[in-house]
């Protein structure tokens, strides 16, 4: 891989510099660095220089991008679109591989160079979906850092047989233990949970767990996951995805859990939705609680929404908690490149000499406005090589 | 103005057909028109075809769209941004002519040919942002359909001075009354309302008032709206912006309020804000009551969010009021098409023979596509002649 080193950026809207990559990694950021015979060069033309973004909860294996439009006739209901997607799978002969592909593609084209996946488990695809998105990692593996939960969407207590997918999934190469609502879809939290965790410590795993429940239920099933983090040493190994129930119990019962969660470094995953209640940013920074953001599903049956960008999420995270000011604009894409990184524990990450070297080119002024206006992608550059430019990948 | 013929779009995600157009209306829509000579003629290409998308709430004249970024370090209530602006205003040397140029002329490049724009009065500025927009309005007659709201940011009642300018205002050119909070800002809301209805009555004007007052308070301000409206006889002449008080109070005296709405024709136009309680769309579809949107403001010193896209306006509607099936995102759609031109009252608004040539051509396959991935105009049509291709305006 040639050297590569990008003049005239201004990281993350400071002082315009330049960086040098070498072997795939920051090797120096820096005024006036030199290239070395050999070393390939780019204008940075003053752009404002993020490092690689990251997606840190979404479902590749769902999506209908890049496709035709799909007809949106959905019940209400979570469980009404659990029961719709798998009888329309079934029919519409969905190709999990293709779509994840091509929107995994898209994401790489507006930074995303890091991502985390729930992949489909149950009892009628067995592990199709995982193996779907196996091979769109292995497709992209030069240029994303792909993690893949082990996800039974449909229930995990609940519908026998599932332990054993979750169990093959988790030995053929898923990184995380995926689960959802203890109470609403398994209707036996504890054993669920039990399960869950027992998958986790067998095989040496993190967990994310869907939490939709609202109110007390839900405050009730992340007290009972905080319980077992804690007896079973899982410090800074679980993310509670979503964790509406943060937004609408009373702000000292809240409080408490966020100091819980606190102490066991667990994250939240947040897509800031605008019509729910959702864990406030604010709350979760003053108590120490990694925030980070995550798309979920982008056009699928469960929704027509979202789009493979980063920032485009970010600024949702912004809306959801009045971020208004320059300087809590910051947190918002906080949550889609640093904190995000941590919450989902991606070695390497950032700006500095080391790191690996995934940059992002934006055409904006300022961090906010990067933010608020999700402007073009200049360059984007994955494990150091250039990747893609104005927003269309490279051909190779 | 020559004659035009577009061939081979889909009306509202309908069957194709053709769409002709003669001094500045639509003259035919059907299949396999005949162009005589000297028609001009554009080859849609099977784009869904939309009528000139609606901005009903906007404030031009705040801007700074088109300049550099705008710091902001603005407190946290309303007062303060109030305030704060008053003094950047005066600091900044705000060009209004030129920023609320910039910014409609972008508007019109997304496909809005009918937008309702709130100017500010005080006694720091005076009418100088009524001039400015009266300027942007006569810049873009041929195109833009533009109402201007004569709006005392900074309090009617509690500002004396305000009250004469507003009436100049109503003699120069405005077009509507505004007003804001009776209660919160103008701290008295029976003097308040009591003197924007003279305003009203003494000018023939229609009102359109902001209530940004949540819960019982707002409500106690929209009993004494109402109470004047019928009162006055002033029947689909009051809209409320943003309401929010309607998504904050009990379900049975919000629809206490919607029935009084409704048999009065007071419409609401909402923002959709992801972070504020607001008006449920759904609620005030059944009621009978016309809700529209707008973005408020846009890139300005109050917020760093929006851009002057109606397609985008509508997909934050969608998402606040959780629209995901297909029927719902039409509702969607209507918000920032024909219920907009109801609720302000823009006259020859449609894709009907007899109705102003207002036409957007978008790359999208269904309305829900429009709704929710604001695709690129290919091609906007304002007053029957061709104003914009693929975003961009001609030059004329």
């Amino acid at each position: 891989m040639a050297d590569l080193l990008i003049r005239n950026v201004r990281p993350l809207g400071g002082k315009a510099v330049d960086v040098s990559v070498r072997e795939g990694l920051v090797s120096a950021i820096g005024p006036g660095l030199e290239a070395p015979a050999g070393t390939k060069v780019e204008d940075g033309a003053g752009a404002l220089l993020l490092p690689g973004l990251v997606e840190g909860h979404t479902h590749l294996d769902k999506t209908v991008w890049g496709s035709t439009w799909y007809r949106n006739e959905v019940g209400p209901t979570r469980l009404d679109r659990i029961e719709n997607e798998r009888s329309w799978r079934a029919a519409a002969n969905h190709d999990a591989a293709a779509r994840s592909l091509a929107l995994a593609r898209d994401f790489l084209a507006n930074g995303s160079t890091r991502m985390r996946t729930h992949a489909d488990i149950d009892t009628e695809i067995g592990l199709a979906h995982v193996h779907a998105t196996l091979r769109t990692r292995a497709e992209l593996a030069d240029a994303i850092d792909m993690q893949i939960v082990a996800f039974p969407q449909s229930g995990l207590a609940s519908r026998p047989g599932t332990e054993a997918l979750m169990d093959a999934a988790l030995r053929e190469g898923a990184d995380i233990v995926g689960g959802i609502d203890p109470c609403a879809i398994d209707r036996d939290p504890v054993r669920c949970l039990d399960m869950l965790f027992a998958l986790a410590t067998r095989h040496g795993k993190p967990i994310d767990i869907h939490l939709h429940e609202p109110g007390e239920m839900g405050a009730f099933s992340l007290d009972l996951i905080l319980e077992r983090a804690k007896a079973l040493g899982m410090h800074g190994k679980v993310v509670v995805s979503h964790g509406f129930c943060l937004g609408s119990i009373p702000d000292r019962d809240r409080d408490a859990l966020l100091a819980r969660m606190a102490a066991l470094n667990v994250a939240i995953a947040t897509t800031a939705p605008a019509s729910s209640p959702v864990p406030p940013l604010s709350a979760c920074r003053a108590a120490g609680v990694i925030m980070f953001g995550g798309n979920d599903g982008i056009r699928d049956t469960w929704t027509p929404y979202a789009r493979p960008d980063m920032l485009d999420r970010a600024m949702h995270i912004g809306l959801r908690n009045a971020l208004r000011r320059d300087d809590e604009l910051c947190w918002a894409l906080d949550c889609v490149t640093t904190d995000a990184a941590r919450g989902c524990g991606f070695a390497g990450y950032g700006l500095a000499p080391g790191d690996r070297a995934d940059l992002v080119l934006v055409a904006a002024e300022t961090i906010a406005e990067a933010v608020v206006a999700a402007p073009p992608r200049r360059l984007v550059v994955a494990g150091g090589r250039v990747v893609a430019r104005g927003g269309v990948l490279s051909a190779a």
